[in-house]
């Protein structure tokens, strides 16, 4: 193949250190609208902007069940993400089954690192182009992870992905270091305020297209979409109130 | 490989995060005549222009039978889709024969989604070049599923692809929220008028271009072509009668 | 490889959405002598014209018996083609003796089809270069297939590939809505007069270049050379003068 | 690779739908010295001119024995032509074990046409570059095939291969209508003089450079070299003689 | 692939003898943070500049326990040291599994070095991008070996890869001849002191920033983050006073 | 691969019927020393001259015994003489073994033929850069035979390979009809004449540089080398000084 | 891949009958220390010079033991040097094992040699950057033998590869015909004084950069650094006394 530009292969390096189509597959993540996970000492949050194809279709889902203990969001090509959840489902499934107890959240997260680690050393396969929030509940407490197509797996107070989250992040920042105490409610609030800085001029939150999901302490995986998302999204702009008393 | 324009190839990413073999092969779905499908709360309903490739052909079968409970209508490539068929139908029976049910509608268009998605990251394979809706009913009620070559599918209340889709597309927003309490009778009425807007200038739907099909609530999967499609297109006249009124 | 004209690769989608080597393969179809099949409600014939590589050759076989109940005539690359009628025989015996009945004419063709297919979508493999029509008759009646390069196949009443077959197309489509009713012979003569419309300036059928292939209800695949053709020559030319009248 | 030229690959088609390749490949054939084979209605003959590498070396093999029923002549690559052969000997040893009878020609010349059009269709390999000539006698009496390096074999009357072949051509077509009533000897003696017609300039055929082969009804395949080969050269001349009174 | 500049390929040389995607690769080990390592007669030590890739993030790990009596620090990229660590970790479980012994330190390095060979030679997949400097235990002593992705394993006194590491190393040379000697404690304060060369302008060693491991006799492998760094940092303050009285 | 010069791949014939690949592997065997073969009715004979790379160095082995009836000298790539000389090896052993008799030197050749065949037909392998002269004594007589890269064998009365191996064949040309009455002393001398002729300006052959081997008829395969060959050497003066009288 | 310049390829001949990848790898072995090697009647020794790639570094490995009888010097990528030392380990204990007897010198140099012919041959991989000596003793005496990169093994009295070893191999030349008749200790001696001319202006060799390695009769391979070449390293200065008397 034609290489003298470097970037055209998962498995060649640029004089510099780079593997640009690592790089460019990044860029299909920005193409995903925002998720936000943030976590306090007992629970973990993620909350999402769903996007519609088109007026006909539904939302498509933006935070997946993995196990009663993990659920994930993504941002990117979500073709390549139903592979990753599969992947992290059987892993779950495989792990009660075969060592009868639900799969570490960091063991979790590796696995999938190391199967798109491969895709970014063997020529012929492209990295894929879907980042995750993976948030999960295990024996040391809630986690929240970011996964990213070049396979690294970072662990995040609070943190962002997607289209505009540069924005969101910038919220989490500001405010991190109440999350350790917030209540279950609370963070959920505390999330959707970061989501809201990730919109477009113009549109809102809504119950149609937020998407909220957790799990914690004595609190399974759950999602929450439709009117379930209404009572936060309420106390959302109740908080606004507050915030601009 | 030359490379340097990221398009030869649909395991390279451009810099923009764009796998550019995945929008040509998408080009191929617009070739296709067209295909629309619509879904009430009890049914589901596919109707597609027929395409004969002379005078002297049968017309192309546009909605194929999978299993009782469920069908698909194909735009693009007509040997792609038959291999995406067969593979349906294949599952359909081992779901039979090993678990003793019915393939759920939402898995079957997920094991199509991850043939596709392969093709789209392995390096020496192209996309598949068609689109299909995959329309079925099960436990979880009547459901409407598009499969694109990327390999990304979505569910829709109604949708249309193929050539000049965007006109149906455009009738199927106007009225949508009337679907979910059509009748059969009716729904299919519905779609065909979407349908008509996607034939060309002076062509019409009729019992030898159309094709119907439908699922539902205590109804196996039906496919109607030459006369069992004219009642239907009699009623299409007389809507359009009343419409103009 | 160098791939930046989209048209070097089976496996490559041009920015329209064409796979062009599945074009320049149809182009080798078109290079074989012309063949011509059409059916009535009983029956489905094969007319072909036969070449001689030289006046020293045997003339090459354009028609091929299948089975009792199948049979194909050829226009391309005859090496092509041996391998796709071998694969036919193969599994029309497999039918025969896995399942103890005559394989399906519509099964026939997907099956190479599908085989075809592969061919258009793996990389380092070349599409056919042969065309075929398909004739067989079973439980569902006579039937005419044509198979391309694409690895699409369509049902036909009348149809002819090869060179000049755009000539014989254009009689099929003159005639064949009288092509129902006729006798096996009539059908036969008729396919001639198709064919006939094919020969360059200055040619003719006769029965060292005219091959003729049948089968239908209560008639075994039959394939006439040589001398066997003479009558059915014979009548074209009555006909013929009756045409003139 | 560098395919633009469409040349480079023998799973390449050109817009023509050619295989370049292939025709590369026949040139080989071209390079080889001229054999000729021809048949009358109780036996098949093969000759051929032997070339020497050198003063010092025996002359090459041109007429190979298969079987006793069968032999081959061969133009071009020598190596490719064992390859060949030794295939045809073990599918010849393999009938007689298996199904305890001798290969019939016809389906001898089919393995090695397959067997060479794998070469035409797989990235990676080249076709062979060697032209045969076969010859046999089986139940459906003596046969005279041409297998050429696209795989295509045909059956023939009396055909010639190699360099100058053109010549022997001509002169077969002249006289071929003459032999299917001739004897052995005189068949080979008509070989021998198309065979003459393709040497150089000054170059004689004579009982070093001439091979002669033969097989027919009650003749095990045969083989002369040598001295063997000089009462049939010694009645070229007469037969010359004759020609020129 | 285009390889006219020999830098493409991790299995071309170029004229001078130099496999430059190795160098290439050996870049991404300068992106990472500097890790250094040092040893006395009976302890050897790592210490390690911790980044965070956001506020919101943990600190990455740089320093991986192995086994009790092996462990690693890394430099570049995370992923590919992931897949290494995971390999070394099992390793060492089937040492003692298989052998019921400890993996020999030298033996371990060995083993990811031939790992990393082997993505030098072969085609289709690239050097790992990543430097380990690997501290270990066992029956001959304290070591400390660096790997760098040539798949080269060379022992040290001390050593220092990652950013700015030139400036921990000429540290280390000025000093490495009292490390023989030095107590456990010292050793690490010796280590801080040349890690802290690696700062840039303005940024200081701190607890939350800071890493430490160390293994020895009568001392398994042990590794300090946050709190337990403090009691070094502030011995490296003082040992800065001593300096510069 | 860039191919538009058809000469970078052994699986790529040129427009002329060429593989270029191996044209230039037959250069490597016009860059080792000269090797000469000559035989009479009852013996066969190789001598070679010896390179040594350095005065420091054993002579090279440029004559291996294979068997006790066969052995080979070589001209070219040594690294690729081993392989084949090995191959060789394993066959006669396993010949021996299975089928209790010695390996015709015929089927020998063909063996290694095939085996380079196969480099010349396979993607990405390139041809054996080495020619051997095989020499052995069977049922059939003594026998000597070129291998070349092309993978072709070619039987000779006398023949050399080589560098300068023209000026030998020269002397082989002038002399070979004589060979078949020698005995085995006067063959051996009569080859060393012929090698003389290949030495460069100011170089003698001597006991040092030159290689005498033999096999025939109540004479298993002998190797001489150093004192062994200066009878013949010696011999070979004599037969100057008559030759000048 | 690009090859119209043939140097990209260790599968690719240039027309001149070169692989231009086998001369690149070469140029690595020169980037080596010099590493020397020379025989006795009864003893054959290594000496060599050891780079240490920082002051912190421990001086690399250059002789290698392989088993009692046997060890090698490298001069190039230590990575390539470490497979081929292991792999020589492996047949070695093998030969052990298996056969019970120690692996005779000449034939583990073929085994490495054979591994590297298949580098050269191979499309994908590339030759090995490393150059040996080899020095065994076995039931035929001392043996010393080169191994380079393409593959060829040649035995020699003395010889020297490496950076500089020009200069070692010049006094080689002027000294071996002495050595046959050396005591070991002298022989050691004889190539410390070859060695010192391959010393850059200003360096010597003292007891950290010198390795030495002997094996011989009665003498299992033994090697000597630091303190244990002192004694050697004396008389060599002694030697170099008397020898500018």
């Amino acid at each position: 193949m034609f290489r003298n530009q470097y970037d055209n292969d998962a498995s060649t390096w640029s004089p510099q250190g780079c593997i640009f189509q690592v790089d460019y597959a990044s860029e299909a993540v920005k193409q995903g609208t925002a998720v936000v996970g943030l976590k306090s000492k007992t629970h973990v949050v993620l909350v999402a902007v769903k996007r519609s194809p088109s007026e006909l279709a539904s939302y498509q889902k933006k935070i997946i069940r993995i196990d009663d203990h993990m659920g994930i969001a993504v941002a990117g090509l979500t073709s390549d993400a139903r592979v990753l959840s599969n992947y992290l489902r059987t892993e779950a499934m495989r792990s009660k089954m075969v060592y009868g107890r639900a799969l570490p959240v960091g063991r979790a997260v590796s696995a999938i690192g190391d199967k798109a680690q491969t895709n970014t050393q063997e020529y012929g396969r492209r990295p894929y182009g879907v980042g995750l929030l993976v948030i999960g509940h295990d024996d040391t407490g809630p986690h929240l992870y970011e996964f990213s197509p070049s396979g690294i797996v970072s662990e995040y107070y609070g943190y962002s992905i997607g289209a505009r989250s540069q924005s969101a992040r910038t919220n989490l920042e500001r405010n991190f270091e109440r999350f350790e105490e917030l209540s279950l409610q609370e963070l959920v609030v505390q999330g959707l305020r970061a989501l809201r800085d990730t919109m477009p001029q113009g549109k809102q939150l809504d119950s149609m297209n937020t998407s909220i999901g957790f799990v914690g302490m004595d609190t399974k995986m759950t999602i929450l979409d439709g009117d379930g998302t209404q009572p936060y999204l309420d106390q959302l702009d109740e908080a606004e109130a507050m915030d601009t008393e």
